[in-house]
């Protein structure tokens, strides 16, 4: 099966209702910088998700469009935001929202991104008694997201942030949204009440798995193939798996005596061979090997919750998203 | 009736439940920061509105708690935000969220906010198809929010704001939020749809009523009754409904003429004196007559909306409320 285009597939269907949805709003500035995220693109994962496991607990992919429609809006939300929050100017090749515009229309941006979204789940074709029960998922889910990004951010000035502190952190800031997606899906398609809960299982493993790989990316990848500089997290002195793996390893003791080459963590203006040295110690750590096998770890239990949807195509690609997400070292 | 008693004796009960609602999340930092507003007190005006009309459509106010709670979640999350974009540091007599944690901070608390308006709503004891017509409402209304403040925040910067725009702005940042709490408590409450309506316009209209009067005591009141000093919306330039009158009145002509008063117009330094030649000009102008004279409309305009309910104690207190409001001048 080719993973992608079965993805893309889904993406376009879910782009057309979602400019649509983004049709919205009388004051033209304001619905400009709405609708700069959305409109620059994206994969789309969450909607395609939600529509994936609908089909593969029996319905029309269709009927999850609203609901993943929101699901894409909460994100790029939440992009604005963090965009504002890390001062990144750049985002998907364009600028940020508040640069383009300014600070407080960009963190307005975000705010009118979250209304919409509540308005586009109100759309979703299911009864009244199933869209409360969405209704919760996703509000809960949002207040997860913002535990981590807080989190998230109060990690930065830690030095001491432990593996477990980290598994919550990536949990909330990432896999709940997917899981939420998942979950939704199921419901929206008539699953049993095993599969709604095994989907959100999947997609909250898998989407752990995601992130953690994409950390091990950030330091064994080509350039080419990741999309920013290798190193880049080193220098940026980002709290992945992988370094809070190497430093609660090392100690404070052990920090201490490679405080030399623990310079260039965290240090923007470091060398190829200062990030090198960062990455040999991480290695000598077995820091790396730790998150690989983490990740993939993650990926297998993801998998092992798909026995509860009948064989199916759609069940297929469900497993080959993670196959081709988590494991690939290029 | 005494109107402040009854509105005290409803904000109770919301108050009960809103701390409720506010015991929620793991991350301490988070949490604190989430509950500092909503915790520092406040009328509670949108929740009582909401359970008054319930009330006066015949059914208990206490089925629109749930719902009132999800309106003043949602205000206190734009005073969040609102304060971070105008850097105010003070807010009810305490430290502003971005001032006692960080800017940060406040962004992500008052996005935990809104999340968790959402979640509270889902608790709303209605069938499911009336929660969705109250999730439509809800986020609609959201989105007009925002764009009223995203006006608000650009009507700063320039000096031919119509009366129209301004109109336009007033009722979105801050009636539509009240027209939802009463058209929601009248859903709530079991109303027709006449009185769901009507209900919705009556709270817009005394929604806007109430702003403009606001404006004309900032120009008018003493120090005491407004608990800020007189003159502060002219030190900062503030564009009230009298000042936006006044300035499209004089034109480019009449500004350019009485620049030498005007210059105290956004200006933080201004002395009292000067202070006084402003709001002498806008008299000139007929600007504080002209600003009595809207907001004295809106009101009648308000309480002739309440004819669709029957007589009751609860419709009398809508009618006092609005009484109560707009036309006291000290």
């Amino acid at each position: 099966m080719d993973v992608l285009k079965e993805i893309m597939l889904r993406a376009k269907m879910v782009d057309v209702s979602l400019l649509k949805f983004l049709e919205v709003g009388k004051y033209d500035k304001l619905r400009q910088a709405v609708r700069h995220y959305p409109e620059a693109g994206g994969k789309r994962l969450r909607p395609v998700m939600a529509m994936t496991v609908a089909e593969a607990v029996g319905r029309r992919g269709q009927d999850a469009i609203p609901f993943g429609c929101a699901l894409e809006l909460i994100h790029n939300f939440s992009l604005v935001h963090d965009d504002v929050m890390d001062e990144d100017a750049m985002r998907r090749g364009r600028p940020a929202v508040h640069v383009l515009f300014d600070v407080p229309t960009a963190i307005i941006a975000g705010d009118a991104l979250f209304a919409l979204a509540f308005r586009v789940l109100a759309r979703t074709p299911v009864d009244g008694e199933r869209l409360r029960r969405l209704l919760e998922s996703l509000s809960d889910t949002v207040y997860l997201v913002a535990e981590g990004q807080q989190m998230d951010i109060d990690f930065e000035s830690r030095d001491d942030v432990t593996v477990e502190e980290y598994m919550e952190m990536v949990e909330k800031k990432t896999a709940v949204l997917f899981a939420c997606a998942a979950e939704g899906g199921a419901i929206i398609g008539g699953g049993t009440e095993d599969q709604i809960q095994d989907m959100y299982e999947y997609a909250r493993l898998a989407g752990i798995g995601f992130q953690i790989w994409d950390d091990v990316l950030g330091l064994i990848a080509d350039e080419k193939v990741l999309g920013k500089p290798v190193g880049s997290d080193i220098r940026n002195g980002k709290r992945t798996l992988i370094a809070v793996h190497a430093l609660e390893g090392l100690g404070a003791k052990g920090q201490k005596k490679h405080a030399a080459a623990l310079k260039a963590f965290g240090n923007e203006k470091a060398t190829d061979a200062q990030v090198k040295k960062v990455i040999a110690l991480f290695q000598e750590q077995g820091s790396i090997q730790y998150g690989k096998d983490i990740a993939l770890d993650y990926a297998r239990r993801a998998k092992e919750k798909l026995s509860c949807l009948p064989e199916s195509r759609e069940r297929e690609l469900l497993s080959e998203v993670v196959d081709f997400s988590v494991g690939r070292e290029s």
